[in-house]
């Protein structure tokens, strides 16, 4: 038999490892946010069960008391020792060894992992030697009186471990045991209180509203994305909408003045990687406010409820025009954790003899830019570099060219032949460079350009921090406002013809309401994106509160047709107010709060990146006799029929 | 010109008529509400928004401040007063006569009704003949010194008063101005504060976590009632679900613990009235639990976010037995707040030698049953007993007699011949019939007597209470607990297979255990139903955890096919703890505490009783190219072809 001590290390080992996640971020933010939010009590977690305590709470001022609790069997120890485990974290049992307890013995050491117990008996010290600080139980034991199994189980397909590796389709397939792991119980449990909070805020201190508003309604003019419901009328469909944005303007001309909703959104996207057909958003609409006070709000919102255990954040976040956003970072959603920004460099070129890149400085937005990539020259392979082109030349069409400071100071490039010693030191001085940087250089239109070296940027940071350098601290929050965007966009297959750069209720920037009428292109919207760490979380806009307005950029702009949004047209024009709202992506924002690498593990039940349920089997087929009350057939594709007939 | 005495006196009078409505439920309520529940605070208003101070904000205490307010034209007079509105209630404006302000008396007396001003101003005392004490605003009014018209309003299809008597179609077709009126706004706020009290309760006093659930899943078996979701992948649906039943045994299974979720659940019932294709619960469970822990759970969340402004409900609720509800009701949700209670007189008829009678009583479950109508003979007519009986008659296929106690302390009643002395008292004293009363009596097998019986002592009160009776006190709140449900019932269309009474999940009583597998219709369940004065607002169940019992039940009782629940059955197998838990219908039981006529005066935006929506015309024609990447036709009905093809 194994010696004992080395039994008790093992033990101890055991529960460490498992107890490391399960204990760090949950069991210990639980009780912490709501000791440091200071209003708030603990909650009681043991009202109205069947246990006097959770396998997390126990104490060494709990010695001596008699308790109850129950859980699942973590594992079992030569028959003298059982762990059991709930939400809330691990408590050490003692089997009973003497023979008026060979009962409850006999169960405890029978009973199959992950089995659901309960038992009742006595809390005391464990010696010295068996306390284990690593985890708040760490102190105590439970000695065991009575036991009772509620529930045995089978062999589970994985154990329900921190450090067991299971692929994404198991777990999806057993979503209930993969909820049992430490993160996912952090994770929905960390979503659910931020909520709470964010409800706090907006409901009890600055009197929003929370309105359901319907998910069955019609079709948007242009809502492909929408998933239909049939209806029992042959040939009408509802619609599940992809956000509650009429709604929420129909509220404010109702009067409701501020509203907001935890709202259930639909887009049929087919398998887009990390997006869900279903999704959440918070949903905020206000009247008479302007673009600042929605961000106010929003900012206030996010420190009010931003979970104790994480960076804190301040307020107000800082704010970049699209335009400048573009110029520096290539993007609408920068990345402002690090730098290695977008530097415009085309004026030092005017006069270097490269027909290249004359030829594009010639042509209207002809622009060259460049970005440094700091120790690039030691961080980065020369298959790294020419990946980084292949990107930009498969990707964008877009000819890369480097250079690179050597330790003699001079720039080594088969172009900086045609750069004379003061070009290359005012290059050197514009970007910044220093010895065993790299530089990419980008001649081309300035949004292309923009873009190109803004994918550049965001690859080369993944490349360095391949090699262990940290760019994008992933404890950091860095919140960006992005602001002044167009209000209209050419339409991508038909660039002669506007489309809503946002959508179509977006309000013009108040300083360019004229050009709307004469040059709809150069309009600003009063549209704003907030940005967390490069990934766009949440949208909104100030909207058109005139019928006349709203009736002009449908159908003269747009070239929709308005009597699809009549019964909005018609509302605009019974009072309404002047209003504007925000979205935030609840999904991923939690997400990167979490630090959880899919929106999938901060979703209890999610789809698959192809839209299934993989535990249910969604969707399933239904038959025609249950199509029959909607008036629908399948089309079968016509290679299925024949197989079929086969 | 009117004399200026007499416009102030019609001044007066509009404002209080419109405000009885707009300022006792909603303003008062909404700081009381907040005062009264002592750890909270007024929320603010006017954070982040172009105002000072809302419509409903101003006191004596504000006289000599400078405000901003933004609302909407209730109406103005002899360009001297305007009176503006916001959700919180109504200012009186002063509109200056000077010269200096001719720009702004200009556009306040010609701003139509409704439209949206933004005015500054300053708070003084009304002169205390103008003092108005039944609004909150009553004793001051703002001299405006700016105006500004933010949108103009055209000529609304109906006015924003409390008594302008509007068509349910019209309020439908412009919900976003019904939704200004007082009740409604009322309705709305009320709604949003009691869930985030229950959500106070839940979260943060009780631990529950709130987890979404999907909404896009599988048919469940049996689940005729379920919207079907077309997916991309041909002949493949989702379908949305009527609850999330299976998705929160689930989260149990996954060791969540205690979950709760305002619910959205869908159930395509065609054309109920007082029904929504869409409704929200709030969806409760736990693990460890057994009924009483649910119910005590529930009587506290009601308790707790009960409004201040309604009579106030004592806990714990009273309880009764499905078979005792039945037996003195006639209904599984009895109104307890009058009595009239149904009475078995079959032994004291047993001697009593009517062929009709003793043929009944011979039969199995043969009885006679009586309610005592109270002061029948003086409220009700011969009309209205004999439309009783015909609703015996027509809906029921049963017979009814009636008695009257005459004043000179006999019955009368064809029947009465037949009746002795002895017997004849012995029927006054067991129905405790007064002189006036009238009796209803019913022969027949137990249950069906209970009900008919059950029915017509809700007419009767109906019939009563249109004399002016109050039997059914509007104000008073009876909560009643109906447990001990049979766990099966036979099938409506073929009694000699059972089907479940509530669902497939309800656990079988501990006392009838035994009984499921020998006598299934003699087993009671663990279902629990809350029932609120006569109408049922919430249900739940103890659950089979056992996936042996689970399949037992789905198999062998239910006939069912097992494995379209095998995820479930899986999930049970693998450590399920003992759970169970409860959904209220939230739609509902606020319907039931406003005293709404109906739940579609408590949705922001209901579907009309056929399932449309007519504001915004959905459901809607589809054409076929947008249903082409769903595999799917419309299959149009025969005559509608034909129709088409002339």
């Amino acid at each position: 038999m194994m010696p004992f001590h080395h039994m008790l290390h093992l033990l101890h080992r055991e529960l460490s490892l498992f107890s490391r996640r399960l204990n760090k971020p949950w069991c210990r933010s639980i009780s912490n946010s709501f000791a440091l939010h200071s209003e708030k009590s603990v909650p009681d977690f043991n009202s109205f069960a069947a246990r006097t305590n959770t396998c997390g709470e126990l104490r060494s001022a709990h010695v001596g008391q008699d308790v109850t609790l129950c859980g699942w069997v973590q594992y079992q120890r030569q028959n003298l020792f059982l762990v059991l485990r709930d939400f809330q974290g691990l408590t050490q049992l003692i089997i009973p060894q003497d023979e008026a307890h060979s009962h409850v013995k006999s169960i405890l050491c029978s009973v199959p992992m992950e089995s659901v117990l309960r038992v009742t008996g006595t809390v005391c010290f464990r010696p010295p030697e068996q306390k284990n600080p690593r985890i708040p139980t760490g102190d105590i034991e439970v000695k065991v009186k009575t036991a009772e199994i509620l529930n045995s189980s089978k062999k589970l397909p994985f154990e329900i471990k921190e450090f067991t590796k299971k692929s994404e389709t198991l777990r999806m397939q057993y979503r209930y045991l993969d909820l049992r792991s430490s993160q996912m119980q952090y994770n929905l449990r960390l979503r659910s209180q931020m909520v709470m909070r964010m409800r706090e805020y907006l409901c009890n201190l600055h009197g929003f509203v929370d309105v359901e508003t319907p998910t069955l309604f019609k079709r948007t003019p242009g809502g492909a994305k929408e998933f239909l419901v049939p209806s029992r009328e042959p040939g009408k469909f509802y619609s599940l909408p992809q956000s509650p944005q009429q709604f929420k303007q129909l509220l404010m001309i109702g009067g409701l003045d501020r509203y907001f909703q935890v709202a259930r959104c639909y887009r049929d996207e087919g398998s887009k990687p990390d997006r869900q057909p279903e999704f959440t958003q918070i949903d905020i609409e206000m009247s008479f406010v302007d673009k600042s006070g929605i961000q106010r709000l929003i900012e206030g919102l996010l420190q009010y409820s931003w979970p104790e255990e994480k960076s804190p954040i301040t307020i107000p976040f800082p704010s970049m025009s699209y335009a400048e956003a573009l110029a520096a970072y290539g993007t609408d959603k920068p990345d402002t954790r690090f730098g290695m920004k977008i530097i415009d460099v085309s004026d030092l070129f005017r006069s270097v003899d490269i027909g290249l890149i004359q030829n594009v400085l010639r042509k209207p937005q002809g622009t060259v830019k460049a970005i440094c990539v700091p120790q690039g020259m030691r961080c980065l392979q020369n298959k790294n570099l020419e990946s980084l082109k292949e990107t930009a030349k498969s990707r964008f069409n877009q000819e890369v060219l480097h250079l690179v400071l050597g330790p003699d100071g001079s720039l080594k490039s088969p172009m900086s032949k045609f750069l004379n010693r003061e070009q290359q030191s005012e290059l050197i001085r514009a970007l910044n460079i220093q010895v065993d940087d790299v530089v990419l250089l980008a001649a081309g239109e300035h949004k292309k350009a923009c873009s190109v070296l803004g994918n550049l940027r965001l690859e080369s940071a993944t490349l360095l921090e391949a090699t262990g350098l940290v760019l994008r601290d992933p404890t950091a929050f860095h919140f960006l406002w992005v602001v002044d965007f167009p209000l209209f966009l050419p339409k991508e297959e038909k660039p002669a013809e506007l489309e809503s750069a946002h959508h179509p209720f977006t309000a013009p920037h108040p300083s360019d309401t004229s050009l709307l009428y004469s040059e709809p292109t150069k309009v600003r919207s009063q549209h704003y994106d907030l940005v967390l760490n490069g990934s766009e979380i949440g949208g909104g806009s100030i909207r058109i509160h005139n019928a006349q307005q709203q009736r002009f950029v449908l159908e003269k702009v747009l070239k929709e047709d308005p009597e699809l949004l009549s019964h909005l047209l018609e509302a605009l024009a019974c009072g309404a107010p002047p209003h504007g709202g925000i979205a935030l992506g609840l999904d991923r924002l939690i997400c990167l709060i979490v630090g959880a690498p899919s929106i999938r593990d901060v979703i209890a039940f999610p789809k698959s990146f192809k839209g299934y349920d993989l535990m249910g089997s969604a969707p399933d087929q239904i038959g025609p006799e249950e199509l029959e009350p909607y008036h629908i057939r399948v089309a079968w594709p016509v290679a299925e029929v024949a197989a079929k007939k086969n």
